[in-house]
This record gives C-alpha cells, sequence and structure tokens, in this order.
C-alpha cells in the first residue's frame, strides 16, 4: 500500500465502528485517487514534499467521493455499479448512503481545519474547497448536468458543465497546491484546473464513445440521447481532433507555470491510456 | 426584518439566480433562528457585539437547514411538511432537495472561511463545525436515530441520541461564543452545548404528548411507537419532572459560567412556552 493510501486508512481508523464509518471506507475504496496525484505532481514541480499535501488531498478525495455517493443514488443517475462494486445506497441502503455522503463532506473540512497547514492556509483552502465544491463549481455543473436537456446543449453550455462539475475539484487541487507554495497566481491555477477538467471530461468520453463501439452493447445513439456530453456534439473523430488541440493549448499554457511541469504533464498524458 | 434575517438575506443574493439557490433560500425561510440567538444570547453575556457573530450564526443556520432538508426526504423520515410548508423535495424534487443540502452544507464552512475572523479563530470554528454536525454529533446522533429500535431504548441511548443529533449543533453554538470570545474551557461550553441538547428535545417531545391528548387524533402509542424518543420511556409528568430537573441543574452548572448568563436564561427559559 502507497504511502497515501495508508495515511487514508489511519484517518479513518479515528472514527468509531459504525455502518456509516463502514460505509464512508467502502465508499474511498478503490478510487484511483487522481484529483490527490494531481496535487502531488504539482507539488513534485514546485519542491513540496508529497506528504505535506496528504491532509488536502485526503480532504479532496473525500469530497470526490461524497459527490459520487449522491450523484448514484435513485434520484440522481440511479446508478447501481460504481468503481465494479454495488454503488453504496445498493450495499447499504439509501438512507446511510446519504449520511455517509454527508460524513465525507462534513468531515473533509475538519480535515484541514485540522491540519498542521498555517491558519491562513487552511481558511484559504476551507474557502476554496467551498466555492468550488458548491455553487462556483460541482454543484452548479450537477445543476446544469441534470437540468439540462441534449437538444438545448451546446459548446458554451458543454464548456460550463465540464469546468464545473469536472474542473470544480480540479481548480481545487490546483488551487491547494499553490496555497501549500504560498504564491498568489490565484487566476492562473483557476484556468489551469478548467484545463484539466475539459480534457479529463471530453477523453471520459472518448472512451465511452470506443467502449461502445468494440462492445457493440450499447448503441452510439442511447449514449447520445442520455447526458448533456460531448458525445452528444462530436463523433469520435471530431473529439479525438479537440482532445489533442487541448492538450496542445495546454502545453502553451505551462510556458507560463512557476512550476517545473514534468511530473504533472506526466500525469496528464496519462490520461490518454486510461 | 432584523438585522440578521437581513443578513441572512444579502449572503443568499450574491449567488446566481438558479433552482439551486431558490431551493436554498426556501429551505432557510420561517426557520425561529434558535442556534443563532443561542450564540447571540452568549455573546451578550460576554459584551460581544451581536452582529460580530452573524457569519458563523449564518454558517449554522446553514447546516441545521441542511440537516432538515436530507433528514426529511423519503429515504430518511419521509415528511411532507415542514414548518407548515412542503418539504423542499416536495416542492422541488427529491434532486433538487439533495443538492440544496449538499450546496447549503458545503457553503456553511465557507461562510466562516470567507469571514473576518482571525484566522485561527475561523479555523477553530471550521473544525468544531465539522466535528459536532459529523460524527461526533449531528450526524452519528442520526445514525443511531434511524438505527435504535423502540424495544433496545434505554436512557443511555435517549440521551446518546439527545446529546449528538440535537445537541451537536448545540455545541457548536457554545464554542462559536467562545471562540468569539477567545477564552479556551473547551469542555465546559461543550457540557452546556449538551445540556441545552437534552432539554430542548425533552421539551419539544413533552409538546409532542401534549399536542397528541389536545388532538386527540394521533394516538400516544403511535408515537410511542415511531421514534426512539422520550416518549417512548416516560409519560407526561414523569417528563415534566424530568425537564424541572434539568433546568435546575442548569442553572446550578451556569453557576460556573465565565459569562453573565441572564440573556442565555431567558432564552432557554423560552423553550418552555414554544
Amino acid at each position: 500500500m502507497s504511502d497515501f493510501e495508508s495515511y487514508i486508512r489511519s484517518y479513518f481508523d479515528t472514527f468509531e465502528d459504525n455502518v456509516i464509518k463502514e460505509a464512508m471506507v467502502y465508499a474511498m475504496d478503490g478510487g484511483k485517487r487522481f484529483r490527490p496525484r494531481l496535487i502531488f505532481s504539482l507539488c513534485e514541480g514546485m519542491g513540496i514534499e508529497e506528504s505535506r499535501a496528504y491532509p488536502c488531498a485526503l480532504a479532496l478525495e473525500m469530497v470526490q467521493a461524497y459527490s459520487l455517493i449522491h450523484d448514484d443514488l435513485p434520484a440522481m443517475d440511479n446508478d447501481d455499479l460504481r468503481r465494479g462494486k454495488p454503488t453504496l445506497h445498493k450495499a447499504f441502503g439509501e438512507d446511510i448512503a446519504i449520511l455517509a455522503g454527508d460524513a465525507l463532506l462534513t468531515h473533509s473540512f475538519g480535515v484541514i481545519a485540522g491540519s498542521n497547514y498555517p491558519a491562513d492556509v487552511r481558511a484559504k483552502m476551507v474557502k476554496a474547497l467551498s466555492d468550488y465544491a458548491g455553487m462556483k463549481g460541482m454543484v452548479y455543473g450537477q445543476l446544469l448536468d441534470i437540468t439540462t436537456k441534449i437538444p438545448e446543449l451546446d459548446q458554451k453550455r458543454l464548456y460550463d458543465i465540464q469546468v464545473n462539475k469536472t474542473g470544480g475539484l480540479f481548480k481545487i487541487a490546483c488551487l491547494f497546491a499553490m496555497y501549500l507554495r504560498g504564491e498568489d497566481r490565484e487566476d492562473y491555477y483557476k484556468e489551469l484546473g478548467n484545463r484539466i477538467g475539459v480534457i479529463f471530461q471530453n477523453q471520459d468520453d472518448l472512451f465511452d464513445i470506443i467502449r461502445s463501439e468494440e462492445e457493440m452493447g450499447k448503441s452510439l445513439s442511447d449514449l447520445k440521447n442520455e447526458k448533456p456530453s460531448a458525445i452528444a456534439l462530436y463523433d469520435r473523430s471530431e473529439l479525438e481532433e479537440i482532445i489533442e488541440k487541448e492538450f496542445e493549448d495546454l502545453s502553451d499554457y505551462l510556458k507560463d507555470a512557476d512550476f517545473e511541469p514534468a511530473a504533472f504533464k506526466k500525469l496528464i498524458y496519462s490520461l490518454k491510456n486510461r
């Protein structure tokens, strides 16, 4: 187990045993930790020890886990499977799923507030987590996602969904690294988060297209009508071209970075081969 | 409108118009603001300007509103009415209710982190809000509430439910006032919160008994079997006696207070005549 996984485990060990704790651990299990790794890759380029970022990376991963739990609920996406396991409400019941999501969200802020970061860094991190996991980011993006009808989807709306729903937590990851370093280039790091969000989501949608072509089980037209995603606007070759362009633009954007971008670039390019 | 109500309104005015904002405002509307008033009454006894407490009082009221939204959901208590209006999921749909609750919880932490309190006070408040709205308080109490079967309810379990589910947010209120003052008597203020939680909940249950006797519509035996509350353990006169004793004990406890308790006492005693 990696050091970060041990850190996660030891954090949840501090809770008393009960079904909510069990549910939180279940929901945290098996994630690819992309958002934590994003923070770590930025830290590497800034010369900050990875373990220094563990508290804020854990907090962000907890917010990610809560969002998946609540998104999967019957009243939302009504999903039965997540990471190859039954979704939390399938495994523990809907009431426990709602509560466990609430608990993860609630304690994510406590992880930061209770860390040994300087008090002003903790306050800045809490504010950013609140803003971009909330109405300036993820929750707002989720609202757009569930209320946008496919016929009204256009490039602008798709971009808004991507930078908020997906990009919200990436903005937080970028800002967290910046706060740890102690410099003030909020706009640069927020835009960086937006760009990762768009690439991540487009790449995800591309995989859905490729998989549906390969499996032949799920027709592409079904996918097109399901969700306000890139699949509804573009075909495979268009989307591949768009992503290629976004990677190039990101490379240009990184020329202005105040960190050594090698580790970060490597992580982002790994998205192509998930 | 009181100054605090104006403050609440102007906070929500900062959000862009959409259905989540509408739902948050709907959920915040019409509350008795007991928890904010608790903070204000402590501040009065400490010589702290009431408006100084507005940010933390708003945050706490947002957490209270989120908890009611999620508790009312079909998978939880499945309530149709709240404060004489349709519950949020009845008025806005279950998906919006889940999201609006998530948004209120998420932004409650941002209200504190973005306030002009000193950074260390903000960090302490965020930690306390996280702990006692979470697994050391409200969420844990809600877990006990939904998993405790009436036959296994005893005094000890009832106390645990009361000090966590109800007392959680009261502990936060007491600690917030203490942090504003800047003294360190955490144990004293937490116990104060516990005592208010027990009195508040017992008094609430007593009203349920009195109402059911008066209305004759809902039989007491139904109430006894519904929820793990004082009603399942005590009859009216027993509960009245218990509450009387708790008020006396609270008076004794306040002899050790480091604030002038008149305003606080007046507020707590007003619980008898809600």
